[in-house]
């Protein structure tokens, strides 16, 4: 099909970045279908590092676009050059690092700030009329930056609620499910919100990229 | 079929550890197959760390095995807890971490050093006469550590001859490619040690694996 798919990554690792099986099977998805894509992430520090071991916080900085490139294999972009003329689908994959890095959810709840380079991104891509698909704990950004959508994270009762007070209206769904809000031209889908297995991680992203192509 | 793999990871990024692509591959394969996998990884400094953005070494330590659970979430043991009475198969990624951390390959070739955890593991396993599956540079391991094995890098010259000088018997293969030692029970494939892309990491990874279960 050769359309092209923008992708935003927010470090590497799903408790300080982005959740490394689902950035995969997003790549994954988007060749299996014939199509191509380009990772993006923005040039800033981390919010913090954790040990994926202990799951503690650790000492020192990591920057999310370098940590981003082991994931791309160093074919990654400075967010700043995203320009939404040069794609056809915006993708977030999940992981902690979409509410840490690309927008304080984690730490803010509703309140929280957006990146101004992940903001850009998503609003220009919006206005054009331009699929936006996006992961786990990602929808969180789309419920914050969009008016009125119709998003999952899967079934957690306190991310719900907070989707409402943005206005929201989040659906609950199993592994591999999706929701596609057909107005706003968003496919979101739970992926490691839920207590997951890789198979369902691939076809889960399988699943919103698929819908993406079909709008 | 509900076979047990370990996964021997050697941290995350094709760089400086194991390749993420591929490690996450293997585990799909895995479960693909209906069977389950462990990952461990040595508990021990990387060699150096990788910008991934720039392929410029970078400041300050990294651990293999905390970086490893970076792929794993969480959920890799230690290398020294491996027993090969535990498991069926053994499964290597590739990433230039398995000629780094693993071994020194990348540093010293055929006169490389083994870490003594992969050492054991790969030669208990192989002498418990159960086969050992290896993507990419990582075939290196088995013929430094097993007498006369034939394996595949996919087509790199200088690898094959280091691999000659160990004894060994390369394959030339392209993408997706295998190569099967039945009498030593080893099975190979070049994933990005070829110009891949991730569409054949994953038939490649999956056909290693398809190939283990056979023998």
């Amino acid at each position: 099909m050769n359309k092209r798919f923008a992708v935003i990554l927010s470090g590497c690792g799903f408790q300080d970045g982005s959740e490394i099986h689902e950035a995969t099977m997003s790549l994954l998805a988007i060749e299996r279908t014939g199509n191509s894509y380009q990772c993006f992430a923005p040039d800033c520090d981390q919010h913090h590092v954790t040990n994926h071991l202990t799951g503690e916080p650790e000492e020192g900085n990591r920057n999310v676009l370098v940590e981003s490139a082991r994931i791309a294999r160093g074919k990654v972009k400075a967010l700043r050059e995203y320009r939404q003329e040069d794609f056809d689908y915006l993708m977030l994959p999940g992981g902690y690092g979409a509410a840490l890095n690309l927008c304080t959810f984690a730490v803010d709840g509703t309140e929280c700030g957006i990146h101004p380079e992940v903001e850009r991104a998503v609003t220009t891509t919006h206005a054009a009329g331009k699929p936006i698909g996006a992961l786990c704990i990602a929808p969180v950004l789309l419920a914050k930056l969009l008016d009125e959508v119709k998003v999952t994270v899967g079934n957690d009762e306190d991310v719900n609620q907070a989707l409402k007070a943005m206005g929201a209206t989040p659906q609950n769904t199993k592994a591999e499910e999706i929701v596609v809000d057909e107005k706003k031209k968003l496919v979101t889908g739970p992926c490691y919100m839920l207590d997951s297995n890789i198979i369902e991680i691939a076809n889960g992203a399988q699943n919103v990229v698929n819908a993406l192509l079909r709008m």
